[in-house]
């Protein structure tokens, strides 16, 4: 065993529901796995060379973020202002605002810039005890700057203390390129885009805008299907908006996720039950679109669909690189409790991504990634924002002690 | 001059409306004040021994939350977690929860522990920039108690990092002593709270609940005449839940702020108007309580009322200890734009201090209280949320340098 964790009350989330609490619990690493996790009286840690002393801290599993745009460049915040300030959005939008400034800014920007700016939003994730986030393309709209993007999100992942899964969501918004043809540009998308991004290994799911602004549902599982031929996992920006029975094709096209679904019906949710599909939920987007058609949560919960729960981090819809802050929303826009909401942000986010057998729980086996808590209860997560109560994560099996110093 | 500050694009608010912006500035700082701050052709600096290079920051004035209860002990989580669990308030209340269960733990705590805990959470608004805190009593309602509390507000107040404004909230809640006469605990507040509070110089206003389930506006016009005679400020939780004219009658008496106000109307307004008393939004309590009633956002606009914001951190209906948190929450629930929100963190939140005259703004002769961001634009700092933006504080002319390590 290379490092053991002593004094900790643990949530292993190990199990269908509940936190599933032990006090008093151990942890023994060997390289980047988990090789015990359980009660102290079952391990014997006497000599051995590096044991960490948690004085009681709350460990849970490191935090997943399912479902990010964190690669982008370009300010959207003057649009935000000038929209609060009263400015039309067709002004801004003809003097070239909206999503198409952040591809624009994206398409204009280095690898080394977007990779910069990219690992600052990243700190703030990770101060809130993320150690894995899913990272998607969808600023580029060409062959190379969708793949530049992934690129710079593979890079990210070599960071030694951040798991990174990436997506291309080439079928985001329809590029200037292409205004007056969309069924073209899908098309490039799955003969061009998807095949590079597959052959250099970049993209380990494709994504889709599925949405009246978007692409149609057709579209979409023409999308899914060329990902399908390239061995790329599925996940779904459906029913944000309206119905469009995108979730359900997804989810019989096995996609791993779908995701916001506030409009989603009750046949969308048993599409979902029935394939395995997991239901990410972005209450941030939710929030700052201020929107009132509220996810079905209760539906999700009577078929036992898992729920995940994402910041959705963009600069147009959600600029809130805060998982913690999405726990607090969930429970007070959806009334989730704070069990689900931690389930939402490690086990089953875990499975938003199709890492269930190695992520998102604390058991034997698991990939050491941790969160160490100064909190004694685990509703606290969900509860309070804005108190650094991080004290260290451990990714693969590596200690990281976060420190808040002023000097 | 003790220390130059240059390369700063800096944000005065020094003016009636308007960020105030001065690109390629210089700030001198002497002692704990501003020397100078202006364009860099009207300064020199060659030769100055302390020149700290701030790389093009965004410099603002220190940021102010003027409404807190950071001051207390006990866990409201598990209660936050029973509710979306759905176990009744009635029932809560019973088993001893709600604001009672955080006098309980209040009381029993010492000084240390209150100083231990209020000083974590300082740390997120700190990391937010803020740089002046006012704290409130009112978990005590006792004479002992209550001044137990200001005494660890006041102590927090001698960290050289943060300033502090002291308030005495003993008219917060009725305690269960009292549970069948308001009116002598009333008195009690006025004959020996407020006077012993004065005497030891541990308060600089007096705060009163008007409300239904607080106190009635005449029981807090009782209090205000007891805290004029001591020559404490004045200031309100008014018009929350309902309208009782607690708003107005506060105004009248020279109030420097009225909080919450949601259901304040236009002869509230008026009168706020007509006496120059701050109108102090805390969105997080609207947020939290799913809230519908909107302050008069328009008509406070319309009349000129300064609008501060503020966290209200506390345990029962706001533990968000973010004030740019609270600023994207102006923005989004009351639409409030990016400028009023920094106005009402900075000069506006100064005079619901009493503190107009030395904080809030950067102009020769202020407190050197300074926020130094990794921002390129004043509107960042209500749109985006979680990101680390803060590279430093100034701090009554000492530089805080904030670092996030990882190790
Ligand atoms: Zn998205
Ligand atoms: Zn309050």
């Amino acid at each position: 065993m290379d490092r053991v964790l002593t004094n900790i009350n643990m949530i292993t989330l190990d199990g269908d529901t509940g936190y599933q609490v032990i006090n008093d619990a151990m942890i023994g690493i060997e390289k980047d796995r988990i090789a015990f996790a359980g009660h102290k009286e079952h391990f014997d840690c006497h000599g051995h060379p590096d044991v960490v002393d948690c004085q009681g801290a709350l460990v849970t599993p490191g935090l997943i973020d399912c479902h990010t745009h964190l690669v982008f460049a370009g300010n959207r915040a003057t649009e935000f202002e000038q929209r609060l300030n009263g400015v039309p959005y067709e002004e801004i939008a003809k003097a070239g605002g909206g999503i198409l400034s952040t591809v624009k800014a994206t398409r204009e920007a280095s690898e080394d810039t977007l990779y910069r700016l990219a690992r600052q939003r990243l700190q703030g994730l990770k101060n809130d005890g993320v150690t894995t986030v899913e990272i998607k393309s969808g600023y580029g709209l060409t062959l190379d700057d969708e793949l530049k993007m992934l690129r710079v999100a593979r890079r990210i992942g070599e960071m030694p203390d951040i798991n990174v899964s990436t997506t291309l969501l080439a079928a985001h918004a329809l590029p200037p390129e292409y205004s007056d043809d969309p069924n073209s540009y899908i098309q490039f998308v799955c003969d061009e885009i998807i095949p590079a991004a597959a052959q250099e290994n970049l993209a380990d799911a494709v994504d889709v805008f599925c949405e009246g602004i978007g692409f149609s549902t057709q579209q979409c599982q023409q999308v899914f299907r060329a990902a399908q031929k390239h061995g790329l996992a599925l996940k779904g920006h459906t029913e944000q908006l309206s119905n469009l029975g995108g979730s359900a094709m997804a989810a019989r096209m096995g996609a791993l996720s779908v995701d916001h679904i506030e409009y989603l019906d009750n046949e969308g949710v048993a599409a979902l039950a029935a394939c395995g599909t997991v239901a990410t939920l972005l209450p941030g987007a939710f929030y700052f679109l201020r929107e009132n058609q509220m996810p079905p949560i209760d539906q999700l919960r009577q078929l036992n669909v898992p729920m995940a729960i994402a910041t959705d981090f963009n600069p147009g819809t959600s600029p809130i690189a805060s998982i913690r802050t999405m726990m607090n929303m969930a429970c007070t826009f959806f009334r989730m409790t704070p069990e689900e909401c931690l389930q939402g942000v490690t086990t089953n986010a875990a499975q938003a991504l199709g890492m269930s057998e190695f992520r998102g729980q604390i058991r034997e086996g698991m990939q050491a990634d941790l969160a160490i808590w100064n909190l004694s209860h685990p509703a606290e997560l969900s509860y309070r924002i804005g108190v650094p109560d991080l004290k260290a994560r451990v990714v693969n099996g590596d200690l990281f002690i976060h420190q808040h110093s002023e000097r």
